[in-house]
């Protein structure tokens, strides 16, 4: 499904498309969402600040606001992602397409980088990737590196997996470092076994991937481990976004700050 | 004066050393300090997100704790900057080279990247700086660009001036780009008019620096932004680095993200 960027905003606004957003908004940030009442919003963005490479902040709502100004001339996070996951006290308790109905005054709104950016970057540069090509979800692995915790949030850092033929990992490696804002550099390449990961063919999260003949397999801090601090610091409720349908912004892929320019 | 790191930080905090900072701990990284009240920090840290370039945040210390834990092995902010400026509802009331007896349960101290950093790699490329040459303070304006604004935190964007020559303009600007948690790229090259900056000889705060014949006045966001915001919050305190005597962190220059790896 091939739509221009504004159809498929309006589609989603108006909950029409509810599917996975890869690929859509070609070449804008996609981001990772979290929603949270703003006694936890000063620990969880410091949380974030400690740990970039899972959590690269890229966008912050004013309490009880729900436009992400920063973000995008029209963005409403009540409506503008295509599904959420609804946790209450820490667990997960159902998906929706609207949160309208459960956003409070008290709300914070958190958008953080994700790994599509760097993705398409990798496939620009020639650098195949297995769960792209075959239209899955990337594998995700619980990792035995410990997140700088903050306040309640805390917990390991959950990795994505990618392998890559061995002339293609160091590109790969030096191409993911100049997205910051999209998990930067891989943080383990080799043997799963380096991440405390018993059987890289049964993720936790996501499809598993083949690791091919002599490729090597690459790990990288994944958008996945605030939801794992979320869970533990069992705020009354949390809005997340659900995996793989990420919030589309107008903040340009290759902008040097993710900042809409002010409207002069 | 040439000390070993050591020898500095020690002098540093037992209030030996209250000089400016600039030419030590080769190879750390600087950074600004701001420290408020609990009640004014989560809108502090969307100001810092919303305007990366003046305010590359690098570390927040827990509230009332006042060791940065994620700058350095033993960093105390109450003791290891050389000099301080406090802020009383908005307005500087003092210098000093100690806050143990200020610091209370509810601060939040906020680390934020310097200019150091990208200057040091400017004069590694052979790019001269005129006020690095001369051991003066770097030339700031306030210019005309609007910050965007969070919470009580507002103003306009404070830049510094380095002037070059043209041949050097383009890899000053890719090198600073290169260090987005030293204010990234310049906002600004050319007529300093563009800024509303009415006369580049006469800065707003630091010292004057020539434009050499045919040399391109460029602009970098500074530093002094947030203390423009933090004055136009008029917090009931606010305590920060007194500009050029900045806190040296154990982070290295270079290092993909500012936090210090977890002893394991």
């Amino acid at each position: 499904m091939k739509l221009p960027l504004g159809a498929v905003r309006g589609a989603i606004r108006r909950g029409d498309y509810r599917s996975h957003t890869a690929g859509l908004g070609a070449g804008y940030l996609q981001t990772n969402i979290a929603i949270l009442p703003q006694a936890f919003a000063l620990d969880f963005m410091r949380y974030c600040q400690r740990n970039p490479k899972p959590c690269p902040l890229v966008g912050v709502s004013d309490t009880g606001n729900p436009m992400m100004t920063t973000l995008g001339r029209d963005i409403d996070i009540r409506t503008d992602v295509p599904a959420y996951n609804v946790y209450i006290d820490g667990k997960l308790d159902r998906s929706v397409t609207d949160i309208t109905d459960l956003w409070t005054d008290d709300m914070v709104a958190f958008a953080l980088g994700c790994s599509f950016t760097f993705e398409r970057a990798l496939a620009e540069a020639g650098v195949p990737v297995w769960h792209v090509e075959h239209d899955t979800t990337v594998p995700m692995f619980r990792s035995n590196i410990d997140t700088v915790p903050a306040g309640p949030f805390s917990g390991k850092m959950v990795v994505s997996m990618r392998a890559v033929d061995p002339a293609h990992a160091d590109k790969a490696a030096e191409i993911s470092r100049r997205f910051p804002l999209a998990h930067g550099a891989p943080v383990h390449r080799g043997d799963p076994a380096g991440l405390g990961i018993a059987d890289a063919t049964r993720p936790d999260w996501g499809d598993p991937a083949p690791i091919g003949p002599g490729q090597v397999p690459m790990f990288w801090a994944c958008g996945v481990t605030p939801q794992v601090a979320i869970e533990a610091a069992r705020a009354p409720i949390c809005i997340t976004h659900k995996p793989g349908h990420m919030l589309i912004t107008d903040i340009p892929e290759d902008a040097e700050v993710p900042v809409l320019a002010p409207v002069s």
